[in-house]
């Protein structure tokens, strides 16, 4: 099978742990977009009743499209799923995510969520985290100087620019700072000491927040029960 | 001696404590305006040789007309020293700051320099922290849920509303919550427990940061060394 029929296969099995009448939030990016027009499919077949809730104006507009309604994570009282992907997924089922400069609109929605699926694709899965480089979200104010600190704990920080060479502004308009790490050792040491540096706003690191993963292998979707 | 009198005089007290060929972090308040006059004389009268990095648009300004040379916390290698105001200080000189919702900034360009000093009138000096309402900003994005959050811990929020009921913006254009909290017994845990909350940015509690307290008292100022 190619990626996209894969990724067809991971959206479809996702979409059957959506029950009715519940409010479910809708990440961003190709696995998810999938998923989104599964969900479409079977809110028009099944008359299921959903609320989305998107993490991005892209998946708003497409959820729209498709008839599930859509509302902000504020107009909603709690999340029961949120289903999105994740750019690494280590084998204790830790996670980056960040690599399109949304973590922490993700994270929001995730954090406010009863439970929490990532849709991936195989290459996702690794033993440990840090060979994609974890995004910072870094108020642009003093970020020379969190930069400066970053480097000198030897965290390998850069910031992320555009194809102009410009920083790359998050939708709350901060800067993104990946660090390029290999491997991450000690998340939870690493989260604990990113978050409270003065000027980071978030950190890419999912920790202890996944229940389910849904990976795309080869042979069909693997679904992983990850956490109860 | 009246109010403005009282903070003239610690606002030239604290001028004597930056060095020729130093950077200095610049707050903002009433009793910092009266400190960067004092500066802005030495400047002139005794060609000091200082960059101002000032932590609001204001206080650039006045430093600018008196002469000051002014750099943004990016531009510089360190901050010296930082003089700022305070909302309240506790008997074991802790700090509530964000009364002018400029907290994330100024605790950017203080966690930046090597030494801090705060400069109040004596109505901020308490025993126990709290009866100041605990300022947060937080990301617009979710700020309800945030706000139930805390609720639900008897965290006593209140998002802070500007005159037309409006959501007061930070320069970062995030939302103020005010906690209402009467005291703060653990100081360290409750910004321990608030920074790793996801959308909420900063929190206006600034611990063993200061150095120098510079208050004044109806007999003059006292110079109080909190830290060496």
């Amino acid at each position: 099978m190619d990626q996209n029929e894969l990724k067809k296969l991971v959206g479809q099995e996702a979409v059957k742990f959506i029950q009715d009448n519940t409010v479910v939030g809708l990440g961003t990016g190709s696995t998810v977009k999938f998923m989104v027009d599964a969900l479409g499919e079977r809110v028009k077949n099944e008359n299921l009743h959903v609320i989305g809730v998107p993490t991005s104006n892209r998946t708003a507009k497409q959820a729209g499209s498709l008839g599930i309604e859509v509302k902000s994570v504020d107009e909603v009282d709690h999340i029961d799923l949120t289903i999105d992907g994740a750019d690494e997924i280590s084998a204790d089922f830790q996670g980056i995510k960040g690599g399109g400069a949304a973590h922490l609109f993700e994270k929001i929605v995730a954090t406010n969520s009863t439970k929490v699926m990532w849709i991936v694709d195989e290459s996702k899965m690794v033993q440990t985290l840090g060979k994609f480089p974890l995004p910072l979200e870094v108020i642009p104010y003093g970020s020379q100087q969190v930069y400066k600190k970053l480097a000198a704990k030897n965290l390998h920080p850069e910031f992320r620019l555009d194809e102009a060479g410009k920083n790359v502004l998050t939708d709350s308009k901060n800067y993104v700072i990946d660090l390029h790490l290999g491997k991450i050792e000690h998340p939870h040491e690493l989260a604990d000491y990113l978050i409270k540096q003065v000027g980071i706003v978030e950190q890419g690191l999912f920790l202890d927040m996944v229940n389910t993963i849904i990976v795309g292998r080869q042979n069909g979707p693997e679904v992983i029960q990850a956490r109860p």
